[in-house]
């Protein structure tokens, strides 16, 4: 399978924590290498690595990496320095569930191999760490063969802000499929939107579609009808932060809208994630709250003003893609199909 | 009627244009006086005023100042003087229709009043700027006029790109009717898409908006199905760049994924315009030819990349929206509503 690029990984000594700082792209392409607490805390708080599932494997790799370094010679003392770095780690970036799940995965493990010898503690965590960032790959390439068995060779794609490999292990979810077709020679070509207003699509979407040689177009939001109409567009994939019990999906704002023109326009729309952003505690669309974020992203994103200071601006983070606009959700389990709230029900 | 910023007039004493530098907007607030051909063939050719009506008024006066600065002291010198101004203006932007066209009404009339005194051909030519300026500012009042009569006070008003009275005397097309509304406290929250690439919705529909004191709102592109979603918006008002013969309106990039979206959330879809850019040559919007504009203005739009440089973008300048999705085209002589081939025929 093709791969992109790996947002966080270890070196090749296994001792460092690498990531590429995402803050740089598409600028600069600039690779860390970590093993201070404060480095790793500060690349998780300052965005250099994001996406949720990147940020487990970031935090559990840079909590072992960072652990090795303590001078301790018994499990006890280890432990002490492993929870300090652990607790520290876990202020990095408080709202991200990804990041609390990780560290949690790794102290359970520790725990659980308290009794072996300090060597053998500090194998299980590397273990651990690697052992995360294995099943978030075998994740996405479930996801990307799932959803290859939907499309064909020759397809032109449309996706919205960034589901890729870089928020990832390196495949992501609605950019997996493109991966593994690659790999099959299915020589796709991916439209981007670019995804105002922190433009997802256009510095991270493109840069690791075109940094996997397959065939990217970059466009404005607000080309997206112009570009299914002219027939440009077969299938349009998008990834999701939280499915609805019913199949109403919220994801990055603008997905909503990009649903009702690909169904307009008779394209196939589909969501891909992993059957964890699937809750059933949420019946519908409606229970889920938008988050609106900072007007001066939309005001003055760009390093210099692109509307007159002091006018107001509305500014959505995530909006509901209604189920009836999405032709099927795909998961690492396979292919759910309308009617969903009874498919749904199926899976678990 | 209360009005917003004029892009170009003329000083107290007639004697020099008077342009907004809009290339500044909304970063500073300049504006130019000028009466030297150089001057003005400058501001035209760097978009310092844009918007065909807006280039025509420019032009207009423009040719009108600078002739005055001629030392001839017969009419048949003056007439040489004139026209060489004429013919080195009409090379500033040679794809503006409305700049020839208000060029040679301008030569026209100085061909009418050739064997009056010098004194009153200057006069003649002064009024004919003039009249260019009062028959714009009174087709805005109409258009204004007739979209307000489908308008109630208090509703939310959406508008994609800028079709607002800095592209024109004062008034505009789409935005018209909101200044006219103001007027009568109305009291409209209007919701202006930013409209990439070159973002004229955040950058001049608000700033003239936010100057008239009426309540404006920015917005991305990909916000607008979420704020229709959410029941913020009652109408939705859009200029036109040509209105095919069967009611196709090709409009700045964008706006048939607004018409889409205004469809499907059943929202009225207004667009508005003068008849002259109603084109009984042009049968449907396929025969209207989509200009493709620099993959920069995407990838490289704000002064720092936002695209990984190499990485193509596809930049269509215009989009059509199918007369199916247009509740009804306002213009200066009427609101036209479906079927549009016959009530348009009829108009004629």
């Amino acid at each position: 399978m093709t791969m992109s690029v790996v947002p966080a990984k270890l070196n090749e000594s296994k001792d460092k924590l690498v990531l590429i700082d995402q803050t740089l792209i598409p600028n600069e392409e600039k690779f860390l290498e970590l093993d201070e607490a404060e480095d790793v805390w500060e690349a998780i708080k300052k965005l250099r690595v994001r996406g949720a599932p990147a940020i487990g494997i970031a935090a559990a790799y840079g909590l072992y990496v960072c652990s090795l370094k303590s001078e301790a010679t018994t499990v006890k003392d280890f432990k002490k320095d492993f929870e300090e770095i652990r607790n520290y780690l876990a202020t990095s970036r408080p709202t991200a569930v990804n990041l609390f799940w990780a560290l949690d995965r790794m102290t359970k493990r520790f725990e659980k191999e308290e009794n072996m010898s300090l060597a053998e503690v500090k194998e299980a965590l590397l273990d651990e760490s690697e052992k995360i960032f294995r099943e978030d790959q075998a994740m996405g390439k479930a996801i990307g063969k799932h959803g290859l068995t939907l499309l064909k060779p020759g397809m032109g794609l449309l996706t919205h802000c960034n589901a890729g490999g870089i928020a990832t292990s390196g495949y992501g979810t609605a950019l997996a499929p493109m991966y593994l077709g690659d790999e099959k020679g299915y020589d796709f070509k991916v439209y981007a939107d670019e995804t105002r207003p922190l433009l997802q699509g256009s510095r991270l979407t493109a840069y690791e579609l075109d940094k996997a040689g397959i065939d990217v177009t970059v466009i404005c939001d607000d080309m997206a009808s112009q570009v299914m109409k002219e027939g440009k567009i077969d299938a349009v994939l998008v990834g999701c932060d939280r499915v609805a019990a019913n199949g109403d999906a919220a994801n990055k704002i603008g997905t909503s809208g990009v649903a009702i023109l690909a169904k307009e326009y008779g394209i196939p729309m589909y969501v891909l994630g992993p059957t964890s952003t699937i809750d059933m505690d949420t019946p519908t669309g409606d229970d889920i709250e938008i988050e609106l974020r900072d007007e001066e992203e939309i005001g003055n994103g760009f390093g210099r003003r692109t509307a007159p200071k002091g006018v107001k601006a509305y500014n959505p983070a995530f909006d509901v893609t209604d189920a009836k606009y999405i032709t099927a959700i795909i998961t690492e389990k396979g292919v759910i199909k309308p009617p969903y709230k009874e498919n749904i029900k199926e899976l678990f």
